[in-house]
């Protein structure tokens, strides 16, 4: 299959496939267990707090977004209104690669002050993974990793350098994160008329 | 297929699912234009400048990130380095409901100024499209349209509202910004590590 | 004086001696009623909303951390997170000219959802003037105004165009928020230890 | 004086007054070598990245904000748009105690880079002064910082705890940094007209 004969469009397929892929990696245990973090975060009053650097950033702001319109206390770093933190709030640090200075960094003074840190990241073994109470791995071929590279090209055929850089553990955090929201929804009983009215009205 | 039977992972399908039909929806025409533009307004010098509001703006900066390991020269409305655009320069505005005043105001000044206006928004009819030069339709349940839920619910089921406001938009405009990306990097002979020399090194 | 036997430094004592200047224009029965303002809103729980574009945008922020520090109810529009405004709520907008598209766009929008109208601006006769339920005048050479500039000149001599576009405005902008700030802790009964414990603590 | 016969207008005066004073303090030599720094980046078409945690970064934003206006080639910290930096790039780095977590880590993989570094510091010995090629000193009470507060009570009375945090120093940073943009103004030969024509215009 080349390029010219598919556009733009077959990208986004072989995209969707391998979120598709992804959504079988991803193991249900780590994923309950987040849950439970956030809705027992929330229920207590406690704080959130989103930390991610660059498009990860960008993937964890839009989740932010979501857990304030379901009516959690959310902030993101890094943003004017970021409180301080403290015993029984919830950081939640997302790298692909487990390295990126600012999110190891904060997760360690987040940690300092008694919060506790949940990792989303590609790499079990990373400093992030070691600093974290609990982890949710997200395959991607991330900054740093290779290995994941044969499973990709066996998905993606010829096309793996197009999804350059960190970018299939972003669509696939993008999507993991929205169908956290989906779940959370669900547990907490929430409609989407309840999400609108906590939507921002004025931009 | 309930929830409980499947948890998160269910959704994460099911909006991968969602990516693949909309990329059946999406015009080669469409999107082969909005290419050319992308392409001429680079190999002229001049400004691109992303706009976006909440969700939709957090994609479109993650696509200007990707334009700038690209080597464009791109901006990000309302951050602190945004040049006056002028004649040549293009501003991709982005809105599912094509409403966002945020977009259609600064879209109406951009245009005042001889920038002309690649559109991307679900709604062929509304006022940003009406003041595009171009536009991409990408398909999605956005805050107005109600018009498209038979579809999305034969594709989603009973848990189309768990895919709350934006969220499909959202989604398959991540997607397609990605696919974007990976054409252009194939039209313009550019690889990976073309991309991570720009890539941002001190975060 | 010339610039060269003085260098940066006096630049600096000539914007302080703007900011003697500006401290005598301004009315007291326009911050008295500003400080009510803001302190009946943080009484009744309700939520303040600071709206300004470009560097007024970021004076804005600057005074949105500190009234997050005195434990104010406190959001920045354009941010992650920016929570719907209703009846009761307030909204900060600062606009030297009172005519930014961005700040009249939005203190229109928050209007119609029953939210109150605090504008900071030169302009007693501005389009976000006309619209606001209270106004405090601040002085400054806004990038519509020449006729501050025969007294701006008395003050700063020939190097009026080297404080260029809003940067009166925004100098002082900056230090009259910095004192509803001390004059709010005073009034609250708020010290610095008390601001301390709300700091961010992970940057 | 009691803040009751005064109000906002008295706090105003008094920080006025405490710029008056830091404009002695600051060393002619350490800033004139600052500017040398600037223009020399700038006339090699090299890189300028502005980095700053909470108010110090909105005040190296409004900085970074006039630097493009001036026409140079400017980033900010934590934005979209932030490219790798290199040889003979320049970092900003702002920090009144000097220890700011994301400002030193930024600094020192800046410095790994082989870009060098200009400190705005309150404090010669910190750990961000030690990175540094070179540094400005500009007084302030920092977080860190009681030593200064003698000559704050003097210049402040009995209103110094008003002047909470860093208040004192980010204050006279925003002024230092535009008096900065006055002297360069003056000998890159750039008039107000100049600077409007690089303004956001879109806003």
């Amino acid at each position: 299959m080349s390029s010219k004969d598919c556009l733009v469009k077959c990208f986004m397929r072989e995209m969707a496939n391998y979120v598709l892929y992804a959504s079988k990696i991803i193991s249900d245990e780590e994923v309950e267990h987040a849950i439970s973090m956030l809705i027992e975060t929330n229920r207590e009053g406690k704080k959130i707090m989103v930390v991610g650097a660059g498009r990860s950033g960008l993937a964890g702001r839009a989740f932010a977004m979501r857990l304030m319109h379901l009516g959690f206390n959310v902030y993101v770093f890094g943003e004017t209104i970021t409180p301080a933190l403290g015993q029984g709030d919830l950081i939640i640090s997302i790298s692909g690669s487990g390295t990126t200075r600012l999110v190891v960094t904060s997760a360690t003074a987040a940690k300092e002050m008694g919060a506790r840190i949940l990792a989303i990241t590609s790499h079990r073994d990373s400093p992030l993974a070691r600093l974290s109470d609990h982890m949710v791995i997200i395959p991607g071929r991330t900054k740093l990793a290779a290995e994941d590279d044969y499973v990709i090209r066996q998905i993606l055929g010829a096309h793996e350098p197009l999804a350059p850089l960190g970018t299939l553990f972003e669509i696939t955090l993008n999507i993991f994160l929205d169908s956290l929201v989906a779940e959370l929804m669900q547990r907490l009983g929430e409609t989407e008329k309840d999400l609108r009215k906590r939507h921002a009205t004025i931009e």
